[in-house]
């Protein structure tokens, strides 16, 4: 595929670096940039022969595939838009929209020009994350009942991030799109995310937008979704997930542990990893940064898709469905109150799955636990079915 | 000391282990169960001389320095009064009360008669717990922005632990009462816990109480303790807190990850650790679980303090604010709102301390962020004092 | 490029599971097997348009570029010998030979035909190893004293691997030549390997070949490149790598510990992870196996160089190398002396650089260490440059 | 009990810091330093009434129950001496002489003149040890292949370590004395240590002992106890051991990774642990620094021993044996030869137990190995065990 790039900035040359290699077959042909300096530079850095400070003019040339939205967040309506009009197939970068409304019309648009679209939230893609949501959806951790993601830095790398207008919002936006689209993976996307509590505050930083929140996304069925981010993180990038089943536990983390531990006193020091704090001591680097950020996988699913005319597994309705939810998030942490998820397009399922079903013991009792203790001793934990009482029985081994 | 036990379970023994082990000082004289074979067998078990199935009997022997309160939550508040009545110095397990009020008569019934009174919260006591709280102390983290303590296993051991009217609650009173304090001690004992958002959920067992929730309390300073406690959890007993400061941040894993991997095929199967599921597999044991779990610490406290005339590190006052912390919690579950912290009695400081300092970059400028980019480039965020705009600058190094 | 595939078994598999993902451009376009029930399959799995129980044909057919050996170790130089007679480029599966000669005549062939030939050691390429290589070279942890290479699985995959004749060795051959590579690179490949002392024992499976051995190879300039291998191990694939420098310290874990851990029942069931002894418990996958073995960037290497004319990063030659140091250690184990390595052919440097500088205090003293004691006192430990009397001197803090 | 502590430097400062922790029974009550204001210091900092710099008189008054050794290696054999003369329970610090000969002496004299005796050998009471070694004698392990164990860190506290003479040698002694008696516990003391192959240099330090050894030492039932020592590590303490058995493995980290991680800017600095490098950035303290290097354990094993008149965990004999490795050790790093282990008194087994089943697939076929493999196919690895055959099945799922 020959690929255009709308931006060039840090994003803009994440993906620029994983398409670029690896003997990829798609490639980057053309980049546009509203400064023409930062175009030239990243054209004549990826050895592209075209660049352009006018994104119509990218979008439409005849020889572009796709195009690749890696634009702060207030400009990716005006890009979409453009490219439903010239029919061409658009990736996204995540969030989708600032908000709810303007992502259902970027939703619509590209639905109604009959593009491809796809939702670029590369956490979705890490390697761990596509291997848990297979273990989930075999049931290894059987009926889930709650979920954490966690991403958590001292902040982003470009001056509109800080800017609540161009970016709709502070580390809710710019962090919990991913946390929350991880949660609904792990839960099921076609459970319902009903209501939000959520608690935000700008602790550290002299902006307007939270630098830190807390969110509890409830789902029909009786699951949590919870995210923790923030911009006030000490220590590098914190991304770690857990998930809670009935049958079992699931914990990853995709950066700061990984399995690759350096101390150094400094001699030789460099670039270290994406929001490393410190090049001396004991350092934790990853071992392909894109690789651990899921864009490979990504972008892999994004133009086989294309090619094999199915949608990728993150769509313009997932960021649709991520802006809602995060709506009511920011509404929360203002009312704090729990607040509706309102998503006038439900493509679920509306029926609540909410059956439990109890372990019994035998006809008279339901098994509340078993257990061994240190002593040797084992004790159930038994209930009564009609009466509701609960008793103990020990026996010694 | 001669020390008389009240209770003859799980918790009973595990203090009992700690204190005839190590060839420590204080050792237990007396136990008292509610049934007499309980009462005869620890009494057996730990070579003491007097059991008895009367309360007050065992509390007010003279040989008796100090009554150690290891029974069931309904019954701390009978057996607080006895040790207040007969004059005797006394250890009550955790949660205090049930809720604040029961607490706070304890607290007073204490008070008026003079006598020693400590709050056995064990997981304040961790060895890596203190340590902690000195670095923090200590300035090493900065100002506290939320701390998260953690505590999540199968369920928990006895039958009256499932039936609220006996306990209180469920895993909230259980667990939450340790990551409260926890966080209380992360954030300062003196700064004022404002308000409480929690949500629960009973999701797994067939009883009324919840066995999973998690809850947010708001300081006054502006910071968060959370806690997240389950009866729900699969693969052992889950200890993990964390603290993020202005300076840095603290991750604790007292239980399941420690440095002690083990993976046996099963042959030679016995006890592994408290709550442990498995015995074949990774398993992962502790050294020392009474020293992980903060036992011998704590009662070093509290022993030294009775003969130094101090306080221990944690009062009955500690239990009564936990308490009423809980109370909201369990409140603010039902009502789905956040819900005030009721304590009729404050005693540390009163002003809020909201204070915040931005780092300036030059006269004009707040610096929001400093960043090094893979390319070598470093970036700066910077905010403008009086128009507020937002702005970056890019060295190429 | 076309790549043909000689070899259907376990590792042939794994390549082409690597080329043919991530959208590449390279791709596997036929397939020799010695059994063409084999052949058939896997050329139906992967979706290729010719095989053949007839290698030469194979290899010499005009569309192919390159051809991969995923051979049984004693096939090995047939293979290679008709490649250079072919003119076919040829990248080979470690361990190049079963010993020095079989690799020289191998280096020796692909020499005089003047064709390109990688040598296929995939533990190499890992990324966390690259990037490891790299921090290396940038000085970050100084002069390099030791590396520990550790392999260790309860065994291989197939029969041949077993039959000592057939294999050239037990763990020994399979495993220590990667991790005498992985050794080689962190040293520095143009220092000399001089010696090598190897342990070598059949400790459990009954086999004529070792299933446990421990080895130092001794380096020129005094750094010590320590393997250790084993089919005995239990708890799945161990692979780490531990460097320690004057100014750092690295360690790898690339698959038991790399962040992804999974506790289930059991329920959900299914193929973990390459050695993974259990499905239930607690287990230890990795998100992208291929990956975290280092294949990817392995082939990308290799065709990369192929285009620029260049060598790639792991040659015939450093097979020849890994080979000459393997013979040593095998020769060790049965003789229990250190042997000589020996290398008709070294390429590398040939003066030793053994060169040691000593930190002054003063022009008097060397300081040996310097160190802050837990009661705040610092104590400096000095050397007489002349006398080479040693002694402390503490000041109190 | 009350304790002279012999010696007032580091080791001293640490036994005393233990025994006079945690409300224990045993109290240090004289010290002997050769050294008046080291003597008169370490009085006052413990509250001890007498201090001396004679010998003799500290051993010899008739309050002491016991004496503790915490001399410099080249002083312990007198003061063994001095406690035999005056038939006083000695516990000596590691390692317990230079030499076996100098061993040989003490355990002739303590055993000659019927006092107790005990090794302070702490590592081998650290609490995760304790439970491991319990574990390989359950079985939990099968038979034990081979151990490692590992104690690095950038060098010793006191000059007299750096002096071969006073010392006895460098980190093999130092650190090697540590990492042999671990081997042997896990193997199983009544197994004969048969010979010792071992690598050392003087890498780093200027002085003429080894700064960095790795041995292997050889027992009578063929299992392996690997040693690694070093006095050039860079990052902290790196205590860790392993442990390979036919059923299972264990991984032990005792000092850099035990869930207690912790970020800081460097704001608040002062002392993290012993040997750590750094004060700020990631560190990793320990809770406990006592408990976790096996002090508190340790001496109740000591003082219930002596009570119990039983014989301790660690006794003189263990540190003769200990001495006698080391020797062999020491030699075969200069004459690079495997090198006897002399033990002129040998009290364990002597009948060498090398037996090995092999596990039958049927009557005729070993089964060497069963595996899944990706694609889910069953591969069973057959030997057949009259023709020595090996063959393979596959079974396809």
């Amino acid at each position: 595929m020959n690929i255009a790039m709308l931006g060039s900035g840090f994003i803009a040359r994440f993906y620029a670096d994983t398409l670029h290699a690896q003997r990829r077959r798609d490639q980057i042909t053309a980049v546009y940039s509203r400064n023409e300096t930062n175009a030239k530079r990243f054209a004549s850095d990826y050895g592209l022969n075209a660049y352009s400070t006018k994104m119509a003019k990218v979008i439409k040339d005849e020889s572009i595939d796709a195009v690749i939205i890696a634009l702060p967040n207030h400009l990716h309506e005006e890009a979409v838009m453009a490219c439903a009009k010239y029919g061409k197939a658009v990736l996204c970068t995540k969030p989708l929209g600032r908000n709810a409304s303007e992502a259902k019309r970027m939703l619509d648009a590209v639905e109604q020009a009959g593009v491809f679209a796809g939702y670029l939230e590369d956490l979705c893609y890490t390697p761990k994350f596509l291997k848990s949501v297979d273990s989930v959806q075999a049931g290894s951790l059987g009926r889930i009942l709650w979920t954490k993601s966690r991403e958590a830095h001292p902040g982003p790398h470009s001056d509109w991030f800080w800017d609540k207008d161009l970016s709709g919002g502070g580390a809710i936006i710019d962090l919990g799109c991913h946390c929350v689209e991880i949660g609904r993976n792990f839960i099921g996307k076609s459970v319902r995310p009903v209501e939000v509590m959520c608690w935000a505050d700008t602790q550290v930083h002299p902006i307007e937008a939270e630098d830190h929140a807390i969110g509890l996304v409830r789902y029909e069925n009786g699951a949590i979704g919870q995210f923790e981010v923030s911009w006030t993180f000490r220590g590098g990038m914190d991304l770690r997930d857990e998930v809670m089943g009935t049958e079992g536990t699931i914990w990853l983390n995709s950066f700061l542990r990984t399995g690759f531990d350096m101390f150094t006193t400094g001699k030789g020091g460099k670039y270290v990893a994406e929001k490393a704090e410190s090049d001396s001591g004991w350092l934790f680097p990853v071992g392909d940064e894109a690789h651990e950020l899921g864009y490979p996988h990504m972008f892999t699913d994004m133009f086989d898709a294309m090619e094999q005319g199915r949608a990728p597994l993150e769509t313009f309705y997932d960021g649709y469905v991520v802006n809602a939810i995060l709506d009511a998030a920011l509404l929360s942490a203002k009312t704090k109150n729990w607040e509706k998820v309102i998503l006038e397009d439900w493509r679920g399922k509306s029926d609540p799955r909410h059956e439990k079903s109890y372990a019994s013991h035998d006809e008279k009792y339901y098994l509340i636990k078993k257990e061994l203790l240190p002593n040797g001793d084992e004790k159930l934990i038994l209930k009564d079915k009609i009466t509701g009482e609960v008793k103990q029985e020990t026996k010694r081994n």
